[in-house]
């Protein structure tokens, strides 16, 4: 098909310092797990954006000195020669599809932990950290400052060398740029303080020596929080924030303008996940910047509609649209959009599992949407090309959640003949119902996409509402291999991590407990409600909302040390708090449920025991003094969140009958999703995409080995980026 | 010296199957932060407690399959030949001084988050873990049954290739094994659950099958968690515990027992901090299982004292004594009572510092008391060797603090003529504080390994109670070089990570407003004490414990989610639940201080303003609703530990004077530890060590690069262990 005339706007070059970008679609900064450490996966992952349409992609933040090391957390370092090898098959990869290479040179001054170089940051003002305690910057001196200029210049050189296109001073997100600027983390009284011109003085002086270092040959840019949102005490919009923009202007050392909002010790104000922010919520603070500059100005608000970025671009807000999550969802964004297949883009949900990976420090990052991201290198994976199978085998799909359906939609992809039945009226699974769930609505395009590319598979049929299968059904459907995909449901009886037994009286078929589960199916609840949450994820949460918005009373336990633990990782946590306090929202954390009658629960504390152990009369018996305290809670309907079970039936009896697969011409029977083992939405789906990658290997239930990238000793064994073939 | 006689029986060899250990000395498994994937360090790290004496020493846990992938946490693995190759050089550096390797082979079941894999864990039941939220298992079937024990085979001979001399199946901590034993976790009702019987078949066929793989070459090792603490609900000693080592003894599978106690969602109870547990705290459990069986039993508990081991040896409680964290904090212990010299043994704290970085996940481990821990292989340091230095230079260390000692210390070993001064009494800084904080009184080994070290070196003179040194007495004084180690102190108005700013009203030298260095020195605290705590570590949570124990009734307020979250990581936190729980000491997380005025603190949540942005008129102000809803909480005394200050007047005076140095024949000005930045008592020490490691460096200031262990595409320069010095 033909692009829309309408996005033509999209895909015209633009210059940028000394380079030219071929189109609009820019791959701002975003961490993936992989550094300068694993050069294949940085080098793969970017490099199928670049082949997705993409006009530039850049690095996650990049260090530019052992003194900011963020480890537990990977960033990407151009600390020496090394780096400069590992980090050029990158910019080798974009550059075979035109794509511009972009490095977001960073220091992290007093948020930058340090637990592996164990260096000392430095920073305008000794302080701790407001985003990581414990952690304290050296307060520069006159050297100091001197130096660290150096080191970005420096740093700038070898980004040169790895064949960097754009070169950045990272100043977003509250790091060392935005810590002189802004009066909050800025307490001197030299030159480097106080006033605005003082305060801008180390940003402008970096920003002219990495000019004078590299700016021939690449264009200089920086992100910049224009508004840090703390008010007059930081960075505002309307005051320091623009006065940089006409200062910097002034200056003419810059090629590039990348801006957000917000600092790091809340950057979900950046990040918004969906659940409170929508594409655009930026558009408020960075509109403001192209009316006083000339050079290319960029913004991220993760936008996925096409139509949506012209608009922006035609009303002279942006002239590049940035993004991080949807070009992870999608890395063929610009290409669909080019092709005029907008309705194949894999929109981004919002969900931040993506940025939870790097809060937690170290795994690789995953997406949602997109079980493919981050499989680029290490299995070979390409998100829109399949290996295809010569095979007349049928494969039978039980269950079209999201771990059904993906599995579904690869398999018809590969080219078997696929019969995807589902229970109930519609497709969609668990995810019908999370949907419902305050602020969660744009989840529901895990359904949506998935339902638009099964419709388009000519050899995938769909059938719903045809009732749950027995193993029976399933041995005679005549299928050569089945998947089952019969999701989890919550406990009926309250069994938790806790104890792993069930709660005394706590039985959901009784009319003043329910699961999530019941409440969807409509299970009346009354006006005081008590949960019950040990899960740690939106569940519990999201349920007391809902519960909150109906105008209920609710009162919400947890035996973790947090309401929703997770939601910390995805950024949701901060305004999660103040949802909580603004909706009269009660928690007890570290608490949990010992016994459940009509009304009444009791509740006691995990660590009421005392901390010294009794010396007990035999056998390696020391107590601890035994804890009997207990809080008596009313309650007219208590939810019961406290451990998913999966609905493993069909799949275990299917697999019990294992005698008579093969008189029912049965090749094998596995599991995918949820009734396998219950996880994350993105790790349902990619156990469905996983099982329909490698459906041939003579076992798919289980992983095939994947490529680890690291150093073996005396025996190089790891195939090169071209050494290797990608699937399909 | 000679070796005291009592101690012999620590070097008396032992057999432990078709192997001999030289002594009594095992490094149990421990994590460093290596794994299989930095071979250099973990190759040189127990190498050199092989130079230093130890008779074994064993990987930390090592992962036999990428369905237990503990990710962000760092596991060694046995995956492939890849690992084989790496892990072998560990191996050979062990058999270089006649140390036997061992590997604790792991499998995590339910407590397998599987981040990098994206693999789904198998175990005894599906449910969430206790350990890891929502981290669910696959339940096995017979088919998993066979193959999780073929897995352990497998891993076994590859661990044989590799070079190990001891093969574990990893029991303790609740892992797999165990997860089978105890029936807290095990809710089978087929062969493999249910009675006592079925509920060991799983470890019993597993080590017959390691057993049956590698037996001949190897000998067979358990770490057995032999009362998981529960009581009834899992394991206890009197009842399963005891039950499977006599049943382990009639199958005749068994070489080795390490014994020892608790799970790992509170492991603690095991590597027990020293603020709860004193050597020795698992003899009641322990003790019992040599009376069982035949073959050598070691267990841990944090031995230091050779009298102590000794006397547990004769005793017959154990055969070999195993150490984690005494053998991190002094690799030379055997070899330092070898030789008659325990005054030099660097005692262990249990500060667990070092196990903090493993339950961060990624940063290698540290340890407070050895700088060197470590760094044995990326920065060449020796813990008893130092480069000597043929200079006639002399050194002033000003303030002795744990950071000045050390320097002092390691620059005396290399040669300087070293003068330590010290302006109070006594040397040990802060820790002369810290070490009257209830439980914390083994933390005062910092200072007395120092002062017995110090006193031994000719070329060190300690000069106490001084007064502080102006920067004209440094001038005059004649020293060479300068070090200045003159610590942090409280703040005194309330400057805190939440503002960066002052509190309104909160001033120290008002007569009810204490820091804790004041409290130290003396000033009087009344009844209501209410402690302002946004440090994240012990000194808030100790505060609050000293004063209860006083008798005041006390409340502590932090910013943060929790009270010291560090000490989550140091294993600290359960236990500090319940001590507070016990002694009345009441919380509120997520809150501050706004303004203080005799007898009230104005307290607010931090979360107070609405989650929603309000729409602003003017350019990009979107506030949120202003939140004013505060609480007033009377006290008699304010404790305000808010955030720590560098005492660096005399450094940066000393530095704005550079023009005068050449004059006074200074060459160089340099600061360690809290008055550079504050940190960790591992930090400070470590900060002293390396300045003086690196004395002769252009600028010891700023840290020398190390050897990073990684990948480096198509450009092989990782140094190997043999072609590289190491320092001394």
């Amino acid at each position: 098909m033909a692009r829309n005339p309408k996005h033509d706007c999209l895909f015209e070059p633009i210059q940028i310092g000394p380079k030219t970008m071929k189109n609009r679609f820019y791959q701002v900064p975003h961490c993936i797990g992989a550094g300068s450490e694993k050069p294949g996966t940085q080098a793969a992952n970017r490099g199928m954006k670049a082949e997705g349409g993409w006009g530039a992609c850049n690095t996650e933040y990049c260090s530019i000195s052992p003194e900011s090391d963020d480890t537990h957390r990977v960033s990407a370092r151009i600390w020496d020669e090394g780096d400069v090898i590992n980090l050029r098959h990158m910019n080798d990869e974009l550059h075979k599809h035109g794509c511009l290479g972009g490095v977001e040179m960073w220091y992290g001054g007093q948020h930058a932990p340090n637990l592996e170089s164990r260096a000392i940051p430095r920073g305008p003002t000794s302080g701790a950290s407001e985003f990581e305690y414990l952690t304290y910057a050296h307060e520069c001196d006159e050297d100091d400052l001197k130096d660290l200029i150096r080191t970005y210049a420096e740093a700038a050189k070898r980004s040169e060398q790895a064949g960097f296109d754009i070169v950045y001073v990272y100043g977003g997100h509250s790091y060392l740029p935005l810590q002189f600027l802004s009066p909050f983390h800025n307490k001197r009284t030299d030159g480097y303080g106080g006033s605005f011109e003082n305060r801008a003085r180390f940003w402008i002086e970096s920003l002219a020596a990495v000019k004078e270092a590299v700016g021939d040959n690449c264009a200089i840019a920086t992100r910049f929080a224009i508004d840090t949102l703390y008010g007059p005490g930081g960075v505002e919009t309307g005051d320091d924030g623009l006065k940089f923009v006409e200062l910097v202007a002034k200056e003419g050392i810059l090629d590039l303008w990348d801006v957000n909002i917000g600092d790091i010790a809340e950057w979900g104000e950046d990040a918004g996940p969906s659940r409170f922010y929508k594409a655009g919520h930026q558009r408020p603070w960075t509109n403001e910047v192209k009316n006083l500059c000339k050079i290319p100005v960029l913004g991220v608000s993760r936008e996925t509609s096409a139509d949506d970025m012209a608009a922006r671009i035609n009303a002279g807000e942006l002239d590049i649209i940035g993004a991080a999550r949807p070009s992870i969802a999608d890395p063929f964004l610009p290409n669909k959009i080019d092709e005029g297949r907008v309705e194949d883009v894999r929109e981004c949900i919002g969900c931040n599992v993506c940025i939870s990976r790097w809060e937690i420090g170290g795994p690789p990052m995953v997406c949602t949407q997109n079980a493919t991201a981050n499989e680029e290198y290490r299995r070979g994976w390409h998100p829109e090309k399949f290996s295809k199978v010569d095979s007349e085998d049928s494969v039978l799909v039980v269950g079209a959640g999201p771990a059904g359906m993906e599995t579904a939609r690869v398999l018809g992809e590969r080219g078997y003949d696929v019969h995807l039945r589902e229970a109930g009226a519609e497709v969609g699974g668990c995810v019908n119902n999370i949907m419902k769930y305050p602020g969660l609505s744009e989840w529901a395009r895990l359904t949506t996409y998935r339902q638009i590319q099964l419709d388009k598979l000519k050899n995938v049929e769909v059938h719903t509402g045809v009732g749950e299968m027995t193993a029976d059904d399933v041995m005679e459907y005549g299928a050569d291999k089945v998947v089952i995909a019969t999701g989890a449901k919550w406990s009926t009886n309250g069994t938790s991590s806790v104890t792993h037994d069930p709660i005394e009286g706590l039985d959901a078929s009784l009319p003043y407990i329910c699961t999530p589960d019941q409440i969807f199916e409509g299970k009346e609840v009354g006006q005081k409600v008590l949960i019950l949450d040990a899960d740690g994820y939106y569940t519990g949460v999201s349920m007391a909302e809902m519960m909150a918005d109906e105008g209920k009373d609710v009162q919400l336990i947890t035996s973790l040390g947090s309401v929703a633990p997770y939601t910390h990782f995805t950024l949701e946590a901060p305004n999660l708090h103040r949802m909580m306090y603004e909706k009269g929202i009660h928690e007890k954390t570290l608490h949990w449920c010992e016994k459940v009658e009509e009304g009444v629960a009791t509740i006691y504390y995990l660590y009421r025991d005392g901390y010294v152990r009794d010396s007990g009369p035999t056998l390696g018996k020391m107590p601890r003094k035994v804890g009997t305290d207990v809080i008596k809670m009313e309650f007219d309907t208590l939810i019961a969140i406290t451990e998913r079970v999966p609905q493993d039936k069909l799949f275990r009896e299917l697999k019990a009958r294992k005698s008579e697969w093969e008189e029912n011409e049965i090749q094998g029977v596995y599991a995918a999703g949820d009734c396998y083992a219950p996880g994350l939405l993105a790790d349902s789906i990619f156990s469905g995409h996983r099982i329909a990658r490698e459906f041939e290997s003579g076992n798919p239930q289980l992983a095939q080995p994947w490529i680890r990238e690291r150093q073996v000793w005396g025996h190089e064994t790891f195939p090169k980026l071209d050494d290797r073939e990608t699937q399909g």
